[in-house]
């Protein structure tokens, strides 16, 4: 595995090496047997000077859940998500890769999502904001109207076209979107035939003020989106958030409970906030909803003015780490099985062991609908 | 700081060492100020041949939290928690100290709570089941009729006596409870006149199957208990969950939107599951909802039946680990600082940013009292 991975994928930067990390819980994991499925490895991505990739190639296998019955009739669990949490739908597809990057050069973007697809990438995640400084200031310069699409977001037609042309999805880590008078963080999901399959704007803006080490403050030129986003690709089900977002453990619970297989959160967490939470919240958020998680960073840039903390990461079901790297324009590479969240929720099933009769998170709009 | 804590205290056994573990975020926390407002460090705890400990000073200084407008007025923050979250209470006192212990001794237990109270240790928190060996054929055994207390509960009489007698509150770990014809995994709480401040009744029983790893059926035995619990004491207010009960994301939500500062969770992870996710499940409660959180473990013993991985520890709001151990029996010792949880909050303003017009988790007893 380590050897038909450990290719290079030059850049015109500094060359990125392929990374597979193993968790220390690889061990409770069938890995090998994943990895006798497994028969493409896709490198990846193409932005420019700070670049993140992951690589993860998905097979699917699920397996019958082994049902433990331990509550009281009393307790309606059924009743912990409202509306009812949806079954977990079979994903369409045996193998995906997943591969993230950042860079703001769209044809080196484009370059190396070419590269990758060649060597058999299925799905590719950016990270966030990354056709553009992370600033206030560059946010209206960088904006394109995604809507209007063509010459008005040549980001997202660039996406789009090499989604079409290479047959993968994308997950497009996120640009500034201008709408009208407004400012969004964007994600567009593109479909392996190209089309843009849902849009997600950051729901939480990332405001804070942490005295000292870090002020940023969104609001000032963004608004926030105004809906989760989950999305049925070819290579599962998806919900999506941006940074932020991941902060809000709700988000995620909503999307578990709408059936999510993985959840794709582009980031650009700090030198405060990176080493504080960016993988404690992936693993949480995946070990929580028993769901792989996968991060997009930008590289580390010191002369930036927003400087990204970095290590894009897959984690998996158990929050257990499957690949990462460190803050570096770097390719990480893990195959997801889906079945292992079939697996998981078997051995520890808390889906089936919520108190409904004491806590209930509501799905507002999907209650709704 | 170190020094003043490095005395050692002496069990039956073997000897206790105080520890004193700085975080890798220490940095970040006003932790030299924190000290020098310390006057006592307790050690403690006494049961049998495994224990562990944890002693925690709290100091309590409320500082003015600084708000961060960011939400338009639409996304409706304070219905994100229903009923509304409760403004966070002034902590009642100072000064505390919580120690973590583990043994099945009830004398051994009491004379080392002594040799912490006469350190200043204002707070005790015991393991999960420390009075009976972690199984369901000794559960119907060990159980006690802690309502009827007197010689029908000899462990939790010692904790009341022990509790006035010292001046102290005792969250007491957990012993198995017998009531009418029902067992329950159940934590007292004692406070510093001795009397039972409230009791918990494990909420989310522990029955997992990891195949080949560990298999638990506490629903063989036990009856899950049917509130969650909340309690004022002279040491702040105390959200208090038992081992199984750290892994549903909700409770410590609603202890949070409760009011809690501080969030015991007496539990007794094993083998598999403590190195997957012990510190994981504290570190995330701690940072997702910015709280301190405590737990204790049973020290590892090899030759018990259940194996108990040990790792007491206490979380500050920011996620960070200010006090751990290995998982022999041992002390653990740390302050706590109230005011840094305002301080995380008003940096990380997470609360006033929810969006309770696309989620609300509801607290149905709350909501229905």
């Amino acid at each position: 595995m380590k050897s038909a991975i450990s290719s290079l994928v030059s850049s015109k930067h500094r060359s990125l090496n392929l990374h597979l990390n193993h968790s220390p819980f690889s061990n409770s994991i069938s890995y090998s047997k994943t990895l006798s499925h497994k028969s493409t490895f896709i490198p990846v991505i193409p932005l420019n000077n700070n670049t993140s990739f992951s690589n993860r190639t998905l097979k699917l296998k699920i397996q019958a859940t082994k049902s433990v019955s331990t509550m009281a009739s009393s307790f309606k669990p059924e009743q912990a998500r409202a509306p009812p949490a949806v079954p977990l739908p079979k994903p369409p597809v045996t193998k995906i890769t997943v591969t993230t990057d950042k860079e703001r050069n769209i044809a080196h973007a484009r370059k190396m999502i070419e590269e990758a697809a060649a060597k058999g990438a299925k799905l590719v995640v950016l990270p966030e904001i990354w056709n553009s400084p992370y600033s206030n200031d560059s946010f209206p310069a960088y904006a394109e109207d995604i809507d209007a699409g063509g010459d008005a977001s040549p980001s997202t037609a660039m996406l789009s076209e090499v989604a079409r042309l290479l047959k993968i999805t994308i997950v497009g880590g996120s640009v500034p979107e201008r709408s009208g008078d407004r400012l969004y963080n964007t994600c567009c999901i593109f479909g392996s035939d190209g089309k843009l399959k849902a849009k997600h704007r950051k729901i939480h803006l990332f405001d804070i003020d942490i005295p000292g080490k870090i002020t940023f403050m969104e609001s000032k030129t963004l608004t926030a989106g105004e809906t989760p986003t989950v999305v049925d690709t070819d290579v599962g089900r998806i919900g999506v958030g941006i940074c932020y977002d991941i902060r809000f453990q709700e988000l995620a619970m909503i999307y578990a409970a709408r059936g999510a297989h993985l959840l794709c959160y582009p980031g650009a967490f700090n030198m405060t906030t990176g080493p504080l939470h960016w993988e404690l919240l992936q693993r949480a958020r995946a070990a929580d909803n028993q769901l792989y998680v996968a991060t997009c960073s930008p590289a580390r840039d010191p002369s930036a003015g927003y400087i990204a903390w970095g290590h894009s990461t897959l984690v998996g079901p158990f929050g257990e780490v499957l690949a990462t790297t460190e803050h570096d324009e770097d390719i990480v590479m893990a195959e997801i099985d889906y079945s292992m969240m079939e697996l998981r929720r078997a051995s520890l099933p808390t889906i089936k062991q919520r108190r409904g009769d004491l806590y209930q998170l509501v799905d507002i709009q999907r209650l709704n609908s």
